[in-house]
């Protein structure tokens, strides 16, 4: 900790000013927050842990890390139909961490702490011999018995999801040296997909507004496998036409004479874009921010994948084996 | 991640079998849990991480390093005045460790859970190239209004503490190699008071139901570093009774003939006993459960200790510099 200061004069000067707003964050001087849900709301908690080199780059910007490991828990937040209150901060700083990084950490922190209207009710804050890593712990309001759930899918939904699938994935590809010749804009459009993740708090507030059955889930791990966790939850099967995928133009120029890549998009992960499963109605009453690109069946956990060509495949986790 | 199994399965295996008896935790099989406080109760929330070889020995059993992963945070809740509700785990688990390390803290966890009646809602598993480490969230309820503070001392009021001060810290010092020569059952009471800290929740509920104003934190840094805590806090000074100060008949042994234990005693940390200052009636009502150790006074910021032979000095944070 030489390089640094001690822990609470770290808290002190980089986190306070953030945590100044909230009552409940008692000023970070307490052992702990104190918070109530609004009336006729529980509480929704998620928490997500993230090390250097495992889960983001040591080497990108703070500012940057900060919004992602912020960013992934409010997403798993709209995926619960939740709107963001407030969140926690476990930080375990690599021990030869400048000050400057911790510094530009919270800034970025701060910053869209403010831009989602979420709370720093308080933390944790040590030094580790090891990698520098985060848990972040968020909490959101849900209307009494109206989370949104895994478990609520049945055969004749149709499967929907917001934003373009396999952005992230290809920008990450992208950071590590592939994809050379790429458009500038195109390849900027990518690697911001990869740093900042957009939870789609609008299209769950949307969900939740709707009143209707609707099973949902966040796409972090790529959408191959996390569809299967809707198939298990709600003991249901899938299809998704591969052609329905939202792509981005970016993706697009990718895919163009790259046909490999499809696995990166299925199941590349880090989309955090929103999976719901609903009545066919029900989803078209959504708009817009949703794109169908399946239906729910009755054969209890096999997804399939149709193809261009019309023929339909198992989609494995990994992506897809092949076409038959 | 070779040598164990993957996060779900992981999870699957050891940890939900410890969620299931709880509804909020939805079989740890969504992305978030789902809560409510009972009626007039707010949220109380504290977060703590523990990193291997800087919180915890990695050599210890992992039933205990669980156990104190749970318990540290359930002294944080005892220190507001809440009763325990669930907690959140984050668990980074270094790569070589075996499936069998994961299972015995799942067990010591499950088993401190249970003791404690705390349900486990959720959490997240990750691998990492470094050390071990935990980052627990926890949530207590406590009658709306009624968290005990770290800002409520006045001058005037008796300072008080539970159990006894620095056995863990001595037991620690003895598991480095110290004191070798001390009685066999007073060194295993020792390691025990390191290993397992004993979270004051009955004498936190009893704070919470006298009504009456108290301050109040857990001492987890030491008397010495975080009695200055509450004195920031609330802006005040104190007097702390050096001779006053509850001592086991181990730490007495250790003290006998090595008066430099003092520091370790006074500010060794690990203690999680309950520190409160109220006015001496209300802290006397509470019972034998806390020993008056000192007093509260207008001299902001001051923290004095009374010796053995009543001369007065200034407690450094370390402990304390000298007697005038």
């Amino acid at each position: 900790m030489a390089a640094r200061s001690g822990e609470f004069e770290l808290i002190a000067r980089h986190f306070a000013p953030i945590a100044q707003s909230d009552p409940a964050a008692l000023s970070l001087k307490d052992d702990a927050a104190v918070f109530s849900p609004p009336a006729g709301h529980e509480v929704v908690v998620t928490t997500d842990a993230l090390v250097a080199d495992v889960h983001f780059r040591s080497i990108d910007e703070p500012e940057l890390i900060a919004k992602k490991v912020l960013r992934v828990n409010l997403s798993d937040l709209a995926a619960m139909g939740a709107r963001p209150g407030g969140v926690v901060l476990s930080s375990g700083y690599n021990r030869d961490l400048s000050d400057d990084w911790v510094a530009r950490f919270a800034k970025g922190f701060g910053e869209d702490c403010a831009a989602y209207d979420v709370s720093l009710w308080g933390g944790d804050t040590v030094a580790t011999p090891g990698p520098t890593f985060f848990s972040l712990t968020a909490f959101g309001y849900v209307p009494m018995g109206r989370a949104l759930r895994r478990d609520l899918a049945k055969p004749g939904d149709v499967l929907a999801v917001t934003g373009t699938l396999g952005d992230a994935a290809l920008g990450l590809a992208l950071l590590n040296g592939e994809f050379p010749d790429l458009a500038p804009d195109l390849a900027e459009f990518l690697k911001d997909r990869y740093w900042l993740p957009q939870p789609r708090m609008t299209e769950s507030a949307a969900c939740i507004a709707s009143k209707q059955r609707l099973a949902a889930m966040d796409i972090s791990d790529g959408l191959a496998g996390d569809c299967r966790k809707i198939c298990s939850a709600s003991g249901v099967g899938l299809v998704i036409n591969r052609d329905a995928v939202p792509l981005s133009k970016a993706a697009r120029a990718v895919l163009d004479g790259d046909e490999d890549q499809w696995s990166r998009i299925l199941a590349g992960g880090d989309d955090y874009e929103l999976l719901i499963a609903g009545s066919p109605d029900d989803v078209a009453a959504l708009g817009d921010a949703f794109t169908v690109i399946g239906g729910v069946t009755d054969e209890v956990g096999v997804v399939s994948l149709i193809g261009t060509d019309g023929k339909m495949a198992e989609l494995a986790d990994g992506g897809f084996d092949h076409f038959k």
